[in-house]
């Protein structure tokens, strides 16, 4: 049972596919999986960093609007899946300590302390659904591969300790569908909302040779390239601001909720 | 300067109706004031609290809309208004200990200390606007009254500490308007979004005679009574669970902030 490929879970259940990701057997990235349902980012503290931690999502609610909030120790997110367990139902995680990447394990149950707070953040993978639905061609998905993923120009507000850049993923668009594009993910704010930049990756600070994370792709000549604000942000604020302990989902491997996308649309 | 009426502020803009405010000249409720204005909801806490509380706001967005937090002994709203400071900038404020309101000033220069932190919460005066702007018939607002509050038989979700009923305002609309004003507000998740309960007050324990502010007038035989939650939820949750020190806006008497009603517009 360790080591399913993405395939292998086609076809099957949240609860048949939270089960392989809990026991490990499943560790691979969450991009197009479990169809249909709100896909979280991750970040979990210690209740001292906590109450300024949610100001600063709070100010940036496009690279990190907040789903849901634990109670110190508990690791049950009550409004997105009050059966999980944060500590094992994500399938790859990553350690932070002072800003330094140490660990990418697939539960944190030896990490895990009685002053902990996990924080679910809103992904782009939700909205991708409803493109999905909307026959938005999505080549990323067809290949198996993840969108890749830059660090911009433009500074998150700060909050107490907590500052950094605004992280995005880059979708190619076909012209035409760019105005239908920016709709369809507008109705989804809790998803990171509509596109922060369209077509002009210099306006950012993005060199789109060189993602942080994923790979590019050449555009088609009739593509525009469409930026949406990341929960990546949280991992470059961890860099950037050193806390002495910070836990996040590995990028793209995504915490898979209850709701379905339509339940987290706006309007 | 003493003692203005609503009437005195018609026509003039936000900074000198802010003006008025600050310097107490101004200390009545602020329902079609400063017109186009998004209008806040307060709630003043410790920051021991503040992070229970914002979890608390995070599980209620219909009652408790996140609009703006400031960290420990800042009353400054960088996002709302970062000229205005929220110990004066309010008509009226309500101050709680250990349940109990135990005054009514119109400024908390004196109860202000270091380790408060002000939280601003969206308010159904600012879809207001946009309800008169297409010409929804407003009647309370032609009687220079404000709509009537009640509390719910619907229980806020818990956190920590705080928990208590949902406070809802009703608004009398007219039969052949009810589902216009459903999308107009539906608009607006930062001000309450769209109502709870439209047309059967008995349904969340509503008895229509009986509102805890404002008042109730007859209903006309075309008109439906909606529900919206209401900013006025913290007020019953600081009764509920009597935190040692809490200070919110008087009911109706909002901070009237920099936005315009449509930037809050959730498409």
């Amino acid at each position: 049972m360790i080591g399913l490929d993405k395939a292998a879970l086609a076809g099957l259940g949240l609860p048949a596919i939270r089960a392989h990701i809990r026991s490990g057997a499943y560790a691979g990235d969450t991009m197009g999986v479990a169809d249909g349902h709100v896909q979280a980012n991750l970040v979990v503290l210690p209740k001292a960093q906590a109450f300024e931690f949610l100001v600063f999502c709070q100010r940036n609610p496009q690279p990190c609007p907040l789903l849901d909030v634990t109670l110190p120790g508990s690791p049950v997110p009550q409004l997105l899946a009050p059966q999980a367990d944060l500590r094992t139902d994500v399938p790859r995680y990553r350690v932070f300590r002072r800003g330094e990447l140490v660990d990418e394990p697939t539960d944190i149950l030896g990490y895990w302390r009685d002053d902990l707070v996990a924080i679910l953040l809103g992904c782009s993978a939700t909205f991708d659904n409803a493109l999905r639905n909307a026959r938005i061609p999505l080549p990323f998905l067809a290949r198996q591969a993840v969108p890749p993923v830059y660090r911009t120009s433009i500074a998150c507000r700060p909050a107490g300790p907590f500052h950094g850049p605004v992280v995005v993923t880059m979708r190619p668009v076909p012209r035409q569908l760019v105005v239908k594009v920016v709709q369809l993910s507008a109705r989804f704010p809790l998803a990171h909302g509509g596109p922060v930049q369209v077509g002009y990756p210099e306006q950012i600070g993005v060199d789109l040779q060189r993602p942080i994370h994923g790979s590019f792709e050449p555009l088609a000549a009739d593509e525009v390239p469409m930026f949406w604000a990341c929960g990546v942000t949280p991992q470059a604020v961890a860099m950037a601001c050193q806390p002495e302990w910070m836990i996040t989902h590995a990028p793209a491997h995504m915490f898979l909720a209850d709701p379905h996308y339509e339940e987290h649309a706006a309007v």
